[in-house]
């Protein structure tokens, strides 16, 4: 058995849509991935931003289903399917692995603080048994500032060693250079592959091993960011990765970024209802929503092809 | 309709057997239960302690249909229901009603961090107003060591507001007196009853107007617990209460609770399978487990009557 060529570039958390009564909604869902295809993006669906936390497995599983049915490429995705239990992450992943995903992007168990490491091997390795498949690729999920449970590089060592085939990456979205090093000094060289948590850290991570990006605003600047993730070795890298900024910021200095996100959404595709979030979140107020609408405009940001896109789509 | 009467005194956040390939185990689950009544302590079942969050909603509707089935009093018992999505929530809640649970105990949603009080307000509104059911009493779950989303004086003020009937009270396992004693102040003579999440804080809380204890030591101390309950107004109290410090120590000072508390319903119940827990927690050690089982010999532990009601229940 050839092992599938392993997903790299830019990847997308894609926002999930609600409808009014907070039910995901299949068809947005569908429209948006196709346009993020579209922009060369791939789909991390099911991650933080994509409130996947906030829906049960049977309502994640039903949108997985609903990209495959329209036959949205499962070798561009990613879900996420790290939850608390072992029960649920093995139900989320096999699924995954049967639709032919190239990897799934896996939390580590959040409930409980302060575990073991080798409480944490127990529980991946667990899964990985339990799934059973060559084909399984796991990129382990460090974000510490929301889940606190955190991948370290002592854990990264003990599963390589274990599973050198399933564990093929990881994404750092803890916010800190320093710990993005440290992994890919440690790991990057034997195949660890690691992507940034932002595209604030793109550039940074392409110059040291890294391999992409799977970063919230690529939901709605996907094409800027793959830009910069096929040029970072061009002489003008510097200028695209300080523009990535400046949307980057406009979005989530003075906003919940995943309100903010849908709200861009919302506003580019003229569909109030993408707006929506579920609890505990809000979506922005109508005030806020004007004031970032004025904010992308005075900063030229556009979506382009969403519109068109999303009208095919329908 | 008259209201039930309220659940109120000892109750054990139930743990939670599991074979030795993992599976949730309704039979031992069921004596379990057995017991604890017998020695006139309720079943808050599906908290911390029971490793709820590491299991699956099925796994956890499928336990509590075995009590049912095993005619386990319901009028005892309340379950936690409160996941990270309202799905899910709204779910186990509503099962947990129709069975004629006194309560249910609801974890704020643990995923996302530092979201907005109203954001909870949201949540816990969508939750009561999907259940829809006039019988549901929620006792809202503070435990910031764990869950890191908490509960506050704001919120509870809020809910009551909107909902006096469904809002019943709270479990406060900050392990901070001084929060306890805040919403006892503020709410206790409203009819919102506070449990404290440690019976090593049963007698401050019950002199300040508090109902009880859903305490983890439940699971192994529940006389002596409820004997404090019932006698706190007594002249050795205090001497009551010093007691039971010394077992919660011995449980807690050296061990992970959950682990050392199932070590110890294994070793008085002669049966190896119940020390084992669900990654990501281990077990404990051979090692520790006798040094536990000497530690507790050592300041006259007992679990009067346990075997006895395994045999019956078996």
């Amino acid at each position: 058995m050839t092992a599938a060529p392993r997903i790299k570039g830019v990847l997308s958390p894609v926002v999930t849509p609600f409808r009014a009564d907070l039910s995901p909604d299949p068809k947005r869902f569908v429209a948006h991935c196709k346009w993020l295809l579209s922009q060369n993006c791939g789909l991390a669906v099911f991650g933080t931003n994509s409130e996947a936390n906030s829906q049960s497995s049977e309502e994640r599983m039903a949108l997985l289903d609903a990209l495959v049915e329209a036959k949205v490429d499962t070798a561009r995705m990613m879900p996420g399917t790290g939850c608390c239990s072992i029960t649920e992450t093995v139900k989320l992943t096999a699924h995954a692995v049967k639709h032919g995903c190239a990897g799934v992007l896996m939390l580590p168990p959040f409930y409980y603080k302060g575990v073991p490491e080798d409480g944490l091997v127990r529980h991946f390795s667990e899964v990985i048994e339990r799934v059973g498949d060559a084909r399984l690729r796991i990129y382990l999920y460090h974000i510490p500032p929301v889940a606190v449970v955190g991948i370290t590089p002592g854990l990264v060592e003990k599963l390589m060693k274990r599973y050198p085939t399933a564990i093929a990456g990881m994404k750092d979205s803890s916010g800190d250079w320093n710990n993005t090093k440290t992994f890919l000094d440690a790991f990057a060289k034997s195949g660890f592959d690691v992507f940034v948590g932002s595209e604030s850290f793109l550039l940074a991570g392409m110059r040291n091993g890294g391999v992409g990006t799977i970063s919230a605003t690529a939901n709605v600047n996907p094409a800027a960011i793959d830009k910069l993730y096929r040029e970072w070795q061009g002489a003008d890298a510097d200028v695209q990765q300080q523009q990535l900024n400046v949307v980057r910021d406009a979005l989530s200095k003075k906003y919940v970024m995943i309100s903010a996100l849908k709200a861009a959404v919302s506003i580019y595709s003229g569909d109030a209802e993408w707006a929506n979030v579920r609890p505990p979140l809000l979506a922005l107020t109508a005030e806020q929503k004007t004031q970032l609408a004025g904010e992308l405009k005075a900063i030229g940001f556009d979506m382009p092809g969403l519109k068109e896109t999303y009208a095919r789509a329908a």
